[in-house]
């Protein structure tokens, strides 16, 4: 080992990431950790649960992604990271336990269930690819089951589609299952008809979207309308139950074989050793203007696990790749230049969400726009953020293809084999 | 229902597929029943395992499939069969019973681990796409755990990967691990020596690809060992037990973290109600010249399943794709015109097998050749094979793409999230 000062890095998502491209590979020894050894794309991860992308195609080996040339020198280590001990400064994993001088946890969000019994055990979510891939199996299956299927009630049940949160996710995977109705159900599966497959969109609040403009909510809903989404605002869920019973506050119930839960997300967890940081709503770890956690010592939190209440975001920043991506980027530079050090101000680039095939949202600063041109717009901007040449070629490939065919040949029930798994195997 | 005769196909594989496609829609009903929603590729299975292609890229979702002209009115059900009722003609799956006037049992062959104790919870397999995603899994695994481990004796457990069986997949997988630690190791894990890991591919036999010639056997063994492949002819594995050691017939022991085993095959068994079929070794159906069942009526068994001894072939065809692919054609050209009806008869177009880039053998009836010339043209029939023009498109682009990067981004360790699995729930 050098005598370089240690960093580890939790999370090799955008924060992580940008923050390794940009630190100085002189001056610290680098080693990143994550649960995956791929850097992954979640602003796709719909187009997994909706058969428009190869899981692979939008993941990144990250061992390939450490060759580059910003990367050379950082180390891998593969690993869930259980426990951080403060005092001793290490983290422990099911693999091993690392020493740090400077930690940066970078670990992102996760679910949140809002404590809704039986929730995480029976509805699909769209957090990280193994997520998207298991919701990709779940609605194929319900299309299998219901094409056999003579009772009607349970037909109805199969072939209901409930997706509970109205943020850009949920607008995403509602349009991509309104269009499966359309163009591919009514091609694949004679004996189910389009009009026997609902797909319900239940968003608490009063609007979509609403963390973009009036204009892009507006929009939005009227394209899902046309897709044949049926829409509900002011609709908050109370429970699910063993019937597929879906029940909201307000007494209304829908009755939904498969429900997608994209309502919530709540930081991921450590088990801290020593003093414990603080945390805010949502458990995100308060951090200062320099993203150093609060009441611990040399520990820093970037992306959508931190939260920075600034006069422009009292509840802090909110939780988006460009926010990530900027604070992983200043961080490093503050390390690399602690005397030029500079506090981090959010720059909002805009945001965007898109509605099926030809529809989207784009709000920049001062302009909105929708439809074709902002489509392709999302289409651009994703293509170029996503890592690796062939990965761009694969899904863009796959854009095109689907475009001019309106469907896709990835409509596959897939899993490993059921044989004893391997992370199992590995840590016996 | 219409008054037409009721043909159910049970496996859309190659044999199955072929007889689909040849059948005659206007005099038959035709329904097929398979466990998988998609058609797989079983000779680009060990590609899957070796990080070469994407799991989805060599499989095709069978309801698109059936939308191409040859195969309009041919309906899908997605389900395993269990049961075979040869008194009520009917054939059970886990969501349905369906009726049959004509059965095609196409439902190919499974492991055989020759009842070695635990061996089937134990080794990785290469007979379905899950089981070679697995596979995947497995491997990338032992390569991270390595890649911190300090202890030699683990590390070098870890690092041995022993590929069981000398057979086509058994080289095909052997010879991709033998690039991988060339190519892959020594450039993306840095704690990782290429001669730490040790590649061993053990043969019952006493040469590899035994049925084919010994001008490949002599090639396929030259190039093996020039990847550096540890390659042992005459062992038979006796035993694999809990300390990863495997042990053969003569005594001699491996320690391997990973067992690949490819050293046998039996057929895909169903439970029969009413008479049942009479079977050969290895499972196999007993049909005869026009693969009907012995011992049955109206049951008709195509493919690696079936058994059908001629004089050229007195153990039965060999269990090849093409022997699949004529069959079927010749079973439905059968079927279509009954007073027509043909023998069966193979016709050998000859078989090939690849050993790593620029490496191949191939023999055709009369001329056995074999390097880069044989490499492209397996490469070439592989990819005309393939179904779907998307699928030929990302396979060949991945193939060229690490052809001059000399690597691939595929090396994910991925799986659905282990909530409840999709089938349970859709079964309760």
């Amino acid at each position: 080992m050098s005598s370089k000062q240690r960093i580890v890095v939790i999370g090799a998502g955008f924060g992580g990431l940008s923050f390794i491209k940009k630190i100085d590979k002189r001056n610290f020894d680098i080693t990143v950790v994550d649960r995956n050894n791929y850097h992954s794309f979640p602003p796709l991860f719909y187009q997994i649960a909706s058969c428009g992308l190869e899981p692979m195609s939008i993941s990144f080996p990250m061992r390939r992604e450490l060759r580059s040339k910003k990367m050379r020198g950082v180390s891998f280590c593969y690993g869930e990271v259980s426990c951080i001990d403060t005092l001793n400064r290490t983290i422990t994993t099911e693999y091993q336990t690392l020493h740090y001088d400077i930690l940066v946890i970078a670990a992102g969000t996760t679910n949140n269930f809002f404590d809704i019994e039986n929730l995480r055990q029976r509805v699909c979510t769209l957090k990280s690819t193994s997520q998207a891939i298991r919701t990709r199996n779940e609605i194929l299956l319900k299309l299998e089951r219901a094409a056999i299927e003579h009772d009607p009630d349970l037909r109805r049940r199969l072939l209901t589609f409930a997706v509970i949160g109205g943020g850009p996710t949920g607008v995403e995977i509602a349009g991509a299952l309104g269009e499966m109705k359309r163009y591919v159900i009514a091609r694949e599966y004679p004996s189910i008809s389009p009009d026997e497959v609902r797909v319900i969109l239940a968003e608490g609040s009063g609007r979509l979207l609403h963390t973009m403009s009036e204009a892009s909510s507006e929009d939005a809903l009227r394209d899902l309308r046309k897709l044949m989404v049926d829409v509900r605002l002011n609709k908050t869920m109370r429970s699910y139950d063993e019937n597929d019973l879906i029940t909201f506050t307000d007494g209304d119930t829908i009755e939904a074989g498969t429900l997608i839960w994209t309502a919530g997300i709540t930081a991921e967890t450590f088990n801290f050793k020593g003093s414990a940081p603080s945390q805010t709503s949502g458990g995100r770890l308060s951090v200062d203007e320099y993203n150093k956690v609060a009441g611990t010592e040399g520990i820093y939190a970037i992306g959508d696990i931190a939260c920075h209440s600034a006069p422009a975001w009292p509840k802090g920043c909110p939780q988006l790749a460009q926010v990530a991506i900027q604070q992983g980027k200043r961080l490093a530079e503050n390390l690399n230049s602690p005397d030029r050090r500079r506090p981090f101000v959010y720059n909002d680039k805009g945001s965007m969400a898109t509605i099926g095939r030809n529809r989207a949202v784009v709000d920049l600063r001062h302009v909105h726009f929708s439809g074709w041109f902002a489509w392709i717009t999302w289409m651009y901007i994703h293509l170029i953020s996503l890592l690796g040449m062939r990965n761009k070629a694969v899904v863009l490939l796959n854009w095109i293809w689907s475009y001019f065919t309106f469907s896709s040949s990835l409509r596959l029930i897939m899993r490993p084999s059921s044989n004893p798994s391997s992370s199992n195997k590995i840590r016996s």
